[in-house]
Order: C-alpha cells, then structure tokens, then sequence
C-alpha cells in the first residue's frame, strides 16, 4: 500500500463502469479506496443505471463525526446522471469535495459527475470536461475542453464510460507516478490509445 | 428490448471490471442478462478480485430444476483467476457452457475465463485467446491467437480488463448487429481503436 486514501462515492444510478474501472485500476496500484455509499434506496447496495448492484465499504450517513476528512487525498464522483444528480444535492458530499480541494488533494469528476464540482462550488475558470449531454450546465462557469481527460490542477474531469480507464490511470499517474501507470497498462493490456 | 437472454456469471475473485464492462454494455444493447451467482462465500454478494462487492440477480444454487437453459441465446465466463476457477470447477455451469455450445449459443470467455471453455469440453481445434498467464493451460486443446479478441464460430474470447470493451462490443455484434455497436460506441465515447 501507499498508504494514499481515496474516497470514490457510489448512489442509485451510478454508471458502473465509470465506477468498477475506477476503484479496481486503484486498487490495482496499491491505493486505500474508501467506497462511499450516499443516500442508498435499498440500504446496503446501490442499484446502479445498468442494474447492477454494488455494496459499499461504508455509508455515508453511518460515518458522522467520526469521518476524518482530512486523511484523505483525493475523492472521485462517478457519472450517471440519477447518481450524480443525488451526490450533487447531499450537503456532505459537496463539502467533502469542497474541503479536499481547499486542502490541495485531488477532486476527480467523471461525465455527469462534473456536475457536482459546480454544486460543490469548485471555483470557476478551472478548465473541466463532462458527458457532452450536460456541457450546457457548466460552460457558464467553467472553461470546457471535449479532451477526453483534462487535468487542471487538482481538479481531474473525464467524459464517460469510454474514457474511464484514461481517467484512472490519470488519477493514479497524479497521485503515484508514470511508472505505476505503465506497469498496470501492460498488466491489464489496455488499447495502445485510451 | 431484444429480447435476447444472456447469462453472466460471477463468482468470489472474479475481475470485476470484465465482468462489470460486460453486463452494462450488452444492457445498454437491451439485451435481458441475468448475473447468476456461483458459489458466493458470503451468500449474498461476490467479493471480486479489487474487493468491489456485487450482488448477482439470482444464485445458481437456488435455480435448480425451474432453470430453463433452452432459453438462453449466450453465457459469459468473466475473468479473475479464482473466481475462473471456482466456475470450471462447478459442474452445473461446466453443463449450462456444454448445451449452449452444442446449442449453436454464443459461449464468451476473457481472461482466465477460458480455462472454463477447457472444463466445458468445448472441443479442442477452436482458436481462442485468454489471459497471457494461462496461455500454457490451454495450448494442448486448443489454436491459440494473441488477437484481443477472437470469435471463432460461435466461441468468443478475450485477453484482460482492457480488452473488456471490445469484447462486451463483440458479443453485441454477434448476436446483435454492427449498427446497435456503432450507436453504443458513439453514446459511451470509446476510443477510436480498442
């Protein structure tokens, strides 16, 4: 282990992929992912936007005080709307992601996802990226790129299902280095272009 | 809906990102996948080889007699080496594998899920791919090919987590059309080449 935690948030209406990509390509590089479920309709799993369902190691409401938020180093917001849409309005996710960017960790938003930086009031004019079907709602505050991933700083954007091992890597090669990342590329046999 | 049935099957250990690229991607296609659960250590959920946690749709021990296999157009065999294991090792899905073969069904294996082909019996000659590291269990049966993914009648495989993509697409291509891969590589922004 790195030792570097990780939160990756988890809701009804999660975009699995966005999701199993993320945790799994950071897990595969030693870092000490948190899954955060947020306000789940059946409890113990989230029903993701394909069905499928997902335990997390910990509910949000469960954590209360004893959640120490400043032993984290990054957090991630995965797409699908329904899921981004319920991350965007808990008051809690939006100052978790608040305080970890005031601290200098990375926040990582990816496709609908990017909606909750804005919710969050991550400041504007950082150059983010999105799913294209919400780039209307983020234009007024922030410089949009359609680059696959953009990295701004802290602030790390992505655009869907299909970019979602290009985001991963990209988390792990900001917060560890390259060569993690070539070595997980040829451990996983990714496509020459991500 | 297609109308079509497709089994994927998930086990303690199994990759979740192969198994997770797969399910979304053929029910984006409308597709009707049922997750069947093979022998979950903790009865309710898988723990998959990055320790995300998946809760199957129905468990195979609970189908029994009422499982109507004639049913089904594909079965997909995802990787992860112990949950791969655990699958060839079981009898019922070793058979569920057989009669859909001989069927004329689609039988799918990534990764170390093709050493399930082997338990399956699916006769030797056929070309396949699989996980570089159990490319030696399967070279005495079977042509073996480093293409990303090989469709060989009506036997489709592939290599790891980064050729999940093309392979879920491969399987939607066979018993869908290119049309339906097209619409779903544009709406998932994959990469040009995968």
């Amino acid at each position: 282990m790195s030792g570097k935690k990780v939160i990756v948030f988890l809701a009804d209406g999660t975009e699995e992929m966005e999701f199993t990509i993320t945790v799994d390509v950071l897990r595969r590089a030693q870092l000490d992912v948190t899954v955060v479920g947020v306000q789940l309709a059946h409890g113990t799993y989230a029903e993701c936007s394909r069905k499928v369902k997902i335990v997390p190691d910990v509910l949000l409401e469960h954590e209360g005080q004893s959640w120490n938020r400043s032993d984290y180093e990054a957090a991630v917001i995965p797409g699908g709307a329904p899921g981004a849409n319920t991350m965007k309005d808990n008051v809690e996710v939006q100052d978790i992601i608040s305080l970890l960017y005031e601290k200098q960790k990375i926040v990582a938003f990816i496709c609908a996802g990017t909606l909750v930086a804005k919710a969050a009031k991550i400041p504007e004019g950082h150059k983010v990226t999105s799913y294209p079907g919400v780039k209307d709602q983020l234009t007024d505050v922030y410089k949009y790129s359609e680059d696959r991933v953009v990295v701004d700083q802290n602030v790390i954007t992505s655009r869907g299902p299909g970019t979602a091992m290009l985001f991963a890597l990209t988390i792990v090669e900001q917060l560890l280095d390259k060569q993690v990342v070539e070595k997980l590329k040829q451990e996983m046999l990714t496509a020459s272009t991500l």
